[in-house]
């Protein structure tokens, strides 16, 4: 599971997401790969990341789906012109809307999982959907429309 | 402007949210009050709250949204009903849907001002939408549709 995740190939000078950045030493520390053709975050909530006592606070789930997803359209956005990960200059991708719907409590004594699809690659611009799971249960779904920032962005 | 805001009528069994719970320490303090029909919150970033350099990242734009309007929920229902917030059982919500629409980048280095408005009350769900703004300049603008909690969760 130490293979590189999407986030180790963002140049430094657009690591420092409070979601997502490596540089980031307070941030998340969100990280995403391939599975198949399922990107997946897998990450552990600290205990002060509650809502209601023993569940999760929904502004977490909405920052996992969204560095997840534009994480996602990056790594799409690269799969798709056939380019290696990390190649110059980095494409890189910010959130134009988000969409979040709760199903259930998220619990917060486990690892979730957020497992991520691309529905769409619409010239700069890719929708991916996410599902945050807890132990197997899905518990909110999500939708990004991420919006390829200006290659000038992705330079190291 | 040292009135009460809503969260600070929460019951200490529900006051832990990380991101409007006067009861945690880590978490993010949001807090909003009436001025008029419109419910406000003022909120200054953190440094490690960037996303790219000088710009916040979007997960805490959602949060904020997100607790902001689950607050004007809550708020929103005792005024409906004529009750003092802070009555007991307290009213309190939980997200069902959010969705946020990023506009432009939102500057990290200023004071964010969340202006929201309750679109529908109807039967225990309450929407609300809200607009996030960055030296009066609208950067964002956030929708949650509110789901009341079982009254348990509002017993002090």
């Amino acid at each position: 599971m130490d293979t590189p995740a999407f986030q180790d190939f963002y140049p430094d000078s657009t690591a420092h997401c409070y979601g997502c950045g490596r540089l980031n030493d307070l941030g998340l520390g969100i990280r995403t790969r391939w599975e198949g053709e399922e990107s997946v975050t897998r990450f552990r909530p600290r205990p002060e990341h509650t809502a209601i006592p023993g569940c999760v606070y929904g502004g977490l789930i909405a920052s996992l789906v969204d560095c997840h997803c534009t994480g996602t359209a990056a790594a799409a956005m690269d799969r798709q012109a056939g380019r290696a990960m990390g190649s110059a200059p980095a494409i890189r991708f910010v959130t134009a809307s988000l969409q979040v719907d709760y199903l259930r409590p998220t619990p917060i004594d486990c690892e979730l999982e957020i497992r991520g699809r691309v529905l769409e690659i619409k010239g700069r611009r890719v929708t991916v959907e996410a599902t945050v799971l807890a132990d197997g249960v899905a518990t909110a779904r999500g939708r990004v429309v991420a919006a390829q920032l200006p290659e000038a962005f992705g330079a190291p």
